[in-house]
């Protein structure tokens, strides 16, 4: 018996008939002799509408609360999907996170899962059952609160299983045939790519490119589950989209797998600021406290014990971030002669397991954006990642200067 | 400590702003010192919709993953009540029917509550909370399976709440203001009623007057739970609404409480039928197999060993009936000269604990109506109960002549 997981998004199952659609494509798999766990979301718009109602009755919300009326959507779709199933003589039939049960901490809105148990679902393979539709999204707490994983938490409801399963393969379908080399809608000669590995679609996914949760990909490397991401609005065969995978699963790779951008970002400056150890603790310290996402740090070298600390955040962050610098200098915990603001620049960066092997990736990339008049603002890099700082006017011409540099038209 | 159930049907809960008037009809109750136990619907429409899509998605649907399915309105209505009454910084948290756990048998979309375990809940309440919020209409079966009350089964919810807490009393928020003696929409001179009895209200409830599940009515009656029907759209005090309450607890009553109504009855005559023992069972059998619900049963007196048969159906089982009888005929299980169907008829009925006490009810029935011109062409009593079948275009003029023969607008 060869189980295979298989999660349809909220645009895939956004209403009867594209559950009728996407039960086809499960049938399909039943056919080829899989039994199927299928993860669903709730239909499109959904939750959205859940969660508007808990902001307009309770801006405050108490978390619990928000979880047991934002998961509800997600039953929906199990419930409808394994009717659907049914009508086409496939035994199914519907879990609800408690059922399973999916056993997640106590974080009501973005639980981690902690333990899938498999006896339930396995007994009833073994009593001819062919697809277990799964409420994704969900779990419960160890004090039986309904939980939820946080937004696109599907992803890694279907990982999970897939892990907890030993699955074949787990199988996301979305809205997008696949992961592309860069944005299509901002470079047409964006690619789209049979194979990445995990960690880069890691980078990907934390850089904005939304096809996958973050926590999915983690997951999904941590127990080598091979995640494909596909289109349920075409036919599909085995190698249709691209499977994120293990590293030593790609034969050959360019040194750059894709170009990724984000677009709302703010560069802030903190000019004349006492040199000395802990410094750095003293002003990050107070960020992460007041919520503020920090992204990139530079820090200039030292004159006359004093320096320069530049950091990123999203744009939307950039006031909390002042209200905390500026008390922690009324409290005589940090000294700066100056908070400089840029709310107008983008981070763009490119990402590849390839760098490891391939030296000279980011002179090429800084050749590349210096020959478009690009300027660069502030400039980090990973093993695998390089990413920069530019004038957000510039954004779209240096993800289509750096997809050309780097020949991501073009496969390895 | 007192508990007082209070339900709000879907109108009551239809929005975001009517759940915060509910709510501050639960906060009124909890300062007057109750813990609250509050039922809730889905918001009005929402059950429909969910039942669309099943219909839409399995003509013939599993009734399991069609109780998944439209158990999930109540649960966000359960979590957004429980937000609210937190905003008002009054202690409240929501309850799905299987965290309680409801435990239900397994009769899938029609299911009878077996028991409500009230440990969970009572510690909460010594723990400080105040109001426990329940989603009506579901609850759990023996293979922990959600399972479904039928429609209007959060009556029922309450009602067993009621029972299972002993509470102090069941008020149930609704769109009409309390039990009339008719149909406010046909007799102007309708009255509400302050008080009415559990055998009078399950009289009216299964005639048609649809402010009370049948069953909430019956659950009441065993259990002696004080059962007060009130409106959720108008301020209100102890003594609003209507109460159902226990025979000895009404005072004063006349003969007769309230007119009821059936708008969409037919009559089914079988002729020259030979009368022999069993004859009834053989005709009734087939229906009753065919789904068909039949109400008044009248046998003629038999001449030369052949009788006319005439029963009462509701008008859209006239098909299924006539079906069910002409194959029973082909089969030789009965034997029929013809098979008369008037689906032009309505039931109108009287209803009133006092019948047992005044003589002569039905003569003052039956003499109103013959003073109006109005044929009757069926006649079935209860004890507390007298109906008659006529035709339908004097049903209006019959509940008006009834109501004023009976001085129903004014108090006994």
């Amino acid at each position: 018996m060869s189980i295979l997981v298989m999660k349809f998004g909220g645009t895939s199952v956004a209403n009867v008939d594209r559950i009728a659609r996407a039960a086809k494509r499960v049938a399909v798999e039943v056919a080829k002799g899989h039994d199927v766990i299928v993860i669903v979301s709730a239909m499109a718009g959904e939750t959205n509408k859940l969660v508007g109602w808990v902001q307009e009755t309770a801006p405050l919300y108490d978390a619990r609360e928000y979880d047991a009326v934002t998961s509800s959507g997600e039953n929906v779709t199990a419930g409808l999907m394994a009717l659907r199933l049914q009508e086409m003589d496939i035994p199914a039939r519907s879990w609800q996170g408690w059922q399973v049960p999916v056993m997640t901490t106590s974080a009501h809105g973005s639980a981690r899962i902690e333990a899938i148990p498999t006896e339930n679902i396995l007994r009833k393979f073994g009593e001819g059952m062919r697809v277990a539709v799964v409420a994704g999204f969900q779990g419960i707490s160890p004090e039986g609160r309904i939980t939820t994983l946080g937004r696109g938490g599907s992803d890694t409801t279907a990982v999970a299983f897939a892990a907890a399963f030993d699955a074949v393969r787990c199988d996301i379908y979305t809205d997008v045939d696949g992961v592309y080399t860069t944005d299509p809608r901002i470079c047409d000669k964006a690619r789209k790519l049979d194979r990445i590995a995990f960690e880069e679609m890691l980078e990907l996914a934390s850089l904005g490119a939304k096809v996958l949760q973050t926590r999915s990909v983690e997951l999904a490397m941590r127990y080598k589950v091979k995640l494909r991401v596909l289109s349920s609005f075409e036919e599909q065969t085995d190698e249709a989209g691209t499977l994120v995978c293990d590293e030593e699963d790609i034969m050959e790779s360019n040194a750059v797998a894709g170009v990724a951008y984000s677009r709302d970002e703010a560069k802030m400056t903190l000019t004349g600021v006492a040199d000395r150890p802990g410094i750095a603790a003293a002003i990050f310290g107070p960020l992460s406290e007041a919520g503020v996402n920090v992204d990139m740090i530079v820090q200039n070298i030292s004159e006359h014990g004093q320096t320069d600390m530049t950091f990123s955040c999203p744009n939307d962050q950039v006031l909390r971030a002042e209200t905390a610098l500026n008390q922690a200098q009324a409290r005589g915990d940090i000294r700066f002669e100056e908070l400089v603001t840029d709310q107008g620049v983008a981070k763009v960066s490119v990402v590849g397991i390839g760098m490891r092997s391939h030296a000279g990736v980011a002179a090429q990339m800084f050749k590349a954006l210096a020959a478009e008049g690009v300027n660069i603002k502030v400039i980090t890099t990973s093993e695998i990642k390089i990413s920069v700082l530019i004038d957000r006017k510039y954004m779209e011409l240096a993800v289509q200067a750096l997809h050309d540099a780097f020949g991501l038209d073009k496969a390895a």
